[in-house]
């Protein structure tokens, strides 16, 4: 699918896309979130395929989304958890989350709810905000080239 | 790749997977924040083939992220505009591109800064914040199931 390798682009968000990885790799990541720390509780929770999982999981190890624990000192048990690397998802996830509950609801509603544990309430919505805090329009937010970053073709005109 | 399509799930983050569906559609939607209208621009920034950027911006319109608008009254000329649901993602795409940032940083620096325009300033990190405003630690949130939602796996024990 890929015409080339999104890593070599300079881009964050492309960068980003490639470390992450797949779908799969962002709903494993959801589902940690969510509590899953054993192979077999993403296994049932995704309905993917054991080598499929297996490849997901090593690659999210080995590039640092996830770290391998032993349930115990003695046991030979292992679960899968988020580094600060991977909780640092938690604003890609939540926004996700949000627009997918506003653009693309479930007839049912939503399945998950992101809640403020101190005040058990729900999050307000995440969004680009000033170096004050002031929330920004999206209207006044401004995607521009860094300074030697190369030209946007879009830009030639 | 998949084993089951992601938009019968009732999870959101699923439902919005499912619906931007692919990283070249996400990375069609930054070059449209970007400023990118036109489908050559969108061609030569993404290195992309023809008929799958054709595919893809069809689905994008046909799903509401993009509409097609004529360059001028007369024109047979479209341009690829974001339309709200779309300028909706910005949201995702500032938390993508700062986890890449932070994360997986180019050595060159970042390729775009995103910036509030009345300011001239970067933004703040994007981040989750209570009702009132104020910024929530990570480990004070949860990601709960919701009420009459399908029970996880890993809830049973």
């Amino acid at each position: 699918m890929k015409a080339k390798s999104y890593a070599e682009m300079q881009c964050s968000i492309a960068r980003t896309l490639e470390h992450v990885g797949s779908w799969w790799s962002l709903l494993i990541i959801r589902d940690a979130m969510m509590g899953a720390r054993r192979f077999k509780d993403f296994e049932k929770s995704l309905g993917i395929a054991k080598n499929t999982l297996t490849n997901r999981l090593t690659k999210l190890v080995d590039i640092g989304i996830f770290e391998k624990v032993a349930v115990s000192e003695n046991s030979a048990f292992e679960e899968y958890v988020l580094t600060k690397q991977g909780r640092d998802l938690a604003p890609v996830m939540i926004a996700l989350a949000q627009w997918g509950d506003k653009w693309v609801p479930h007839e049912q509603g939503p399945s998950t709810e992101i809640i403020d544990a101190d005040a058990g309430r729900k999050l307000s919505r995440i969004w680009p905000r000033r170096q004050d805090g002031e929330i920004i329009p999206l209207r006044k937010i401004r995607m521009k080239r860094a300074k030697g970053a190369p030209k946007k073709v879009w830009e030639e005109a």
